[in-house]
């Protein structure tokens, strides 16, 4: 999938207007042409100002249309009562992208909403693309275009990350963080409101630029969850790259402040926080875990598996390092006997030569040296992370090239952590300027290198494993059933008509009918053979056991008899006015392990899908995992491995193993049933009773909110 | 509790000689001496040099014994080999206290190990309490005494954060970490091998130091993990002080990479977390969180509830800083109607003025100002955070010093997160030198204030409150039967003897008795009423249920017999060389919910206590919790209240409330229990089936290793 809109236009741009500039320094009118004339742009850029002759020395034009040659790219500065105006203008001299720097949109509600309407309308009549409005402007550190077409007090050095923002003032800090620490960008855009060019179109065309290797996306909301997660994977599958997500607004009172701030609503954070899992998204809780994640994935290659080497010369940080690794899911490599061969050679006797390797706090840069060569050649070394203390003896910048040198020469990853601050900061700065990654703490470090061999696993496992749509379904009945009940003015299916749609699906329904007389219910009975279990189905009726609503285990046609006479008394005393549609009468299943399978229509990733064990293990525990329908068969797997008490249906301790892949089955058609049918609105299988392995399941009891 | 050792005389010595020194620059031996003379030390430093005149341009002594005048402390910094005699003469010349810097002992283990007992065993017929060997030094920053005797490249400023390290490595991170932020110290010590004064001891002299206020503690290795719970509870109860610690080797592979490292165990890390944190240590993660509560604990006042104002000029930090408070428990102050009005008369009508007040990109400090002062002085509000982003009109530096008047205008406590790096630095700087905490991320601001209230919160419970001793017990009767199963070379009890301790603990074993032949068990079943549950009883049984050797619900004389025939026959066949004491008779259990009471016997904390909900919930979800012997009355709450299955117990969605109280009468039980009877290597309760409130409990099994 392609980029759909002008997007080459806002970026490469041959020549740029900047409409509404003025000659006051410190606005952002005049700072926005300021910085473009500044940054060594390449291309041309024209002052646009009604009230001025010339801006920093460049001839001004009153209006856009003025301007002799072609504007490919127009940066609206105006106050946003105006700009409306302004971009009528930009569409009659035919510009096709712009950047609406103007705030005063959506984002303060009432005439706002308006505004920004408006602005769509015009820009669509004209064809125009663009960016914003409210938001900080859009970089390009590419040497062939240096554009600076946003009031960030400077330009971001050039790197291979490209960064999405929703937030303009987190802009500005992210680039004060990110030059105290050399790192470079290839794109740096502030998207604000989003009102044509949304994070997914951008998420498109940084997966074609070649300047890009990482993408970073700061969101505050998310409205369409489904389209991120498929760009993500077109991204990741297509071009590798890695997707990480800082999604603010994680607690409800976060989302409130969230909405306040930009006028739009949050989802629920851990169905988002599922669905980016699911998605490959890496999901980073702040910025400083966003960027140490991406100088990783951007400095380093990818590490093949998790066995590293610690090289450090102070044993106290290379013990809380080796907790770090370990805690991290990583191990630490055994070395060759060669490998093990020259540290015992070329290190001091009082040198630890195991891993974790202690070159002792007089070292030099040469038995660092010698300690990360030696270990970075060694087969059974995924990658090295050097750890420096400033100690009175070390020479800290030599030691610093010294790992530099290393970087080069070998292809595994490196990772640094010089401990301290002030005595180590110029060693640190010659790492960072030479894409070494550095962490202040070993635990950051190492939490590093788990997300990039993560993600390295993620993405060699096979993307396109999909299932064939199944057979012998039958989504016309299903059709049907909700139409007739949505007609009837019905919100609520627990009889027959949930239980018919469900077997439509091909779901282990079992035996079952529906009653309306204790006559029927008794034939019914005799013929799916006993114990049956009857329930009561009347759409007034939600909580069944409340009312002695369901009999289980129902031996005889007496018991079936006797059972329908005292039910229908007990609703008659204590729901007289309920309306009853009957009773289901069902095949009693065999015991098993109760699971339950669910489904919730989100407004933002469309189908949300529950697993979870039965009972205390969902109102207590709440053990459940989530994904988003369509399922692969991976997200089946691991929907069902990830909960906690996986153990209990895989036979773990001497217990039985039960029939997963009829959870597998089951979870695969709840997927096609929640993607086919958007008329649920929530489902609950609860419970499927999942018998021993090889003997199938039962889904017990139904509930369909539509 | 006072510090036992000689301290005094290591912080606060009218004289010091440096033993062992040298004219080299860049040596330990040469530079410890510079350091205390360099430092502005206010009493006498003594060079003492077998080989040279004089050092650093002080006439040196060939011996310690050649100073005229007393000494109050020895720094030793010979080679190991010779410091036994370098002690020797320090004992001789009366000294009293001593720093041993050389390393060369225990850590490198064979010759080190004798050597470090050699010099213990002089410092003791000398009466010189020491700290060292292999340690960087000692640091004491009071003004009336300003000591350096240490090898680190500088003096830390003065502050009152009392810092210990077991690391001597760590301390030259930890010392230029803490001068880039401007973070003093009272006391700043490296302890390395403890052979004499350890962190105990050093936690009882911080205690009584006024210039302390916090206490920080890295450590590698628990030796004595009851002591220094006991140490820790006697500084928090009886100097407020909080103590913090950072203890390293979590995993098992930092554990051996500390055992190499200090030639010392570490114990099980589950319960040094729970031990730590019933003793009411901040147990921390890293170096850097260590420093971001131990700055929030020293510099500002401790909240008072967990109402936070938000400050912000930037909407999407404002949102994030919003997630991190709630996700740490802190709730958003709802704002008086005073202090709303001066909001939204003073600032402009764009800010957001309800939490988290958003006060524009385009502030000064005089916004920053109405918005801090009006909400510190509000009542709802129990302290305030402050973020700031650069933009292009932020006047930074102000905002930083008006954050400082309103600081100590206020006594609440104001936490900072300037974010960014190079724009932000100064205004840092600022917040920093004035002992404002500042954070990089809005996260760990919150987590900070988290940890404080968390201490607040501790510290204003009643420490005092213990059990009473138990009554009607009978320890003799315990002590009598461990004896005698140990004589009879007995490592195992789970037969009449384990019910007998119990019993004579006062637990509720119901009716029991144990009988050897089928005669003998028909009489006991008919005595203790039916029905009953029959045992098998032998050392070399250990998993009963195996042999079929456990039978329940026997209703009758007629199933006691018949039950106990097919026992003993199943039994030899499956284990024919089985010796057979008999069997267990004991009254069947109602039915109950099953937890599950243990000791462990652990090498550092003695009695480690467990409990949890029996069966899956111990096995697959773990969910259990420790605490360390003698248990407290809200220590015995709380490891009920821990556990994630409390809800099962309490009557949680419609249950039965159990009978807690007599869980907790149990573990109140089995805690004199455990510290009575050393003998107990293990002991699991497992079940005890707990009944129905007020309906009591039953210890249904119960194993004991000795």
């Amino acid at each position: 999938m392609q980029a759909p809109k002008n997007l080459d236009a806002i970026f490469y741009p041959q020549s740029v207007a900047v409409v509404g500039t003025n000659k006051t320094k410190g606005t952002v009118p005049h700072d926005i042409f300021y910085n473009i004339l500044d940054s060594n742009f390449q291309g041309i850029v024209y002052p646009v100002s009604p009230g001025e002759k010339s801006v920093a020395g460049v001839k001004a034009y009153k209006y856009i249309v003025d301007i002799e040659d072609p504007v490919d790219l127009a940066v609206l500065v105006f106050p946003s009562s105006v700009c409306h105006l302004a971009l009528e203008q930009c569409g009659k001299k035919g510009v096709k992208s712009a950047i609406i720097i103007s705030a005063g949109f959506k984002e303060i509600g009432g005439k706002g909403v308006e505004r920004e309407k408006q602005i769509k309308s015009i820009a669509d009549q004209y064809g125009i693309s663009f960016i914003g409005p409210n938001c900080l402007g859009v970089i390009n550190t590419d040497p062939k275009m240096r554009l600076n077409a946003s009031f960030a007090r400077k330009m971001p050095e050039e790197g291979n990350i490209g960064f999405l923002s929703q937030s303009g003032a987190l802009c500005t800090a992210v680039l004060d963080y990110a030059q105290a620490k050399h790192i470079g960008f290839s794109k740096f855009i502030s998207f604000g409101n989003k009102a044509d060019i949304n994070e997914i179109d951008l998420l498109y065309y940084l997966k074609d630029d070649p300047r890009t290797k990482v993408i970073l996306v700061y969101l505050e909301e998310i409205s369409d969850g489904f389209a991120l997660m498929k760009a993500a994977q077109v991204v990741i599958s297509e071009s590798g790259k890695p997707v990480l997500i800082l999604k603010s607004g994680r607690t409800e009172e976060g989302a409130a402040a969230a909405a306040s701030h930009t006028g739009s609503l949050a989802g629920s954070d851990v169905i988002c926080d599922a669905a980016l899992r699911q998605a490959g998204i890496i999901r980073c809780s702040d910025i400083e875990e966003m960027f140490n994640r991406a100088i990783a994935l951007a400095y380093q290659p990818l590490p093949q598996s998790n066995r590293v080497a610690i090289v450090t010369n102070a044993g106290g940080p290379g013990v809380l390092a080796t907790d770090a690794a370990i805690n991290q899911g990583l191990k630490l490599a055994r070395f060759s006997e060669a490998t093990s061969d020259i540290l015992r050679k070329s290190l001091p006797k009082t040198a630890n030569t195991k891993n974790p390797i202690d070159v002792i706090g007089d070292a030099h840069s040469d038995r660092y040296n010698v300690a990360l060569s030696s270990t970075l050649k060694d087969e059974n070394v995924d990658g090295v992370f050097v750890i420096l203390t400033p100690q009175s003896m070390t020479d800290i910048d030599e030691i610093a090239r010294e790992i530099c040198n290393c970087s080069i020469q070998f292809k595994k990853p490196i990772y640094t952590s010089f401990m301290g601050e002030a005595d180590v900061a110029s060693g640190i700065d010659i790492l960072q300027r030479n894409r070494i990654p550095h962490y202040i703490l070993p635990e950051s470090m190492c939490c590093s290198f788990s997300a990039a061999l993560n993600f390295k696993n993620r993405s060699t496992k096979s993307d396109s494993s999909e299932y064939s749509p199944l057979d012998h379904i039958n989504p016309q009945k299903a059709k049907e059933i909700f139409e007739k009940a949505l007609q009837s003015g019905k919100r609520f299916l627990s009889g027959r008509d949930a239980y018919d749609i469900l077997q439509a699906y091909g779901f282990p329904v079992g035996r079952y009918g529906q009653a309306s007389s204790k006559e029927d219910a008794v034939a019914l009975a005799d013929q799916i053979g006993y114990p049956v279990v009857m329930k009561i189905v009347s759409e007034e009726i939600v909580h069944k056991y409340d009312v002695n609503g369901v009999l289980l285990n129902l031996c005889s046609a007496q018991e079936v008899a006797e059972g329908y006479s005292s039910m229908m008394k007990v609703i008659s005393e204590r729901k007289p006015h309920a309306k009853i549609e009957g009773v289901l009468i069902q095949e009693m299943s065999e015991s098993g392990v109760e699971v339950i399978l669910g489904v919730k229509r989100d407004p933002s990733f469309n189908a949300v899908l529950l697993f979870g064990l039965g009972g205390i293990f969902v109102e207590i525990f709440e053990d459940v995992s989530f994904r988003i329908a369509p399922l692969s068969p991976p997200d089946i797997q691991t929907m069902i491995t990830d909960i906690k008490g996986y153990p209990l249906l895989s036979g773990a301790r001497g217990r039985k193993i039960m029939d997963i892949a009829s959870i597998e089955d089951c979870l695969r058609r709840l997927s096609q049933l929640a993607v086919d049918c958007p008329q649920i609105k929530e489902l609950d299988i609860n419970p499927l009773i999942v018998r021993n392995e090889g003997l199938g399941a039962l889904a017990a009891d139904i509930k369909i909110v539509i």
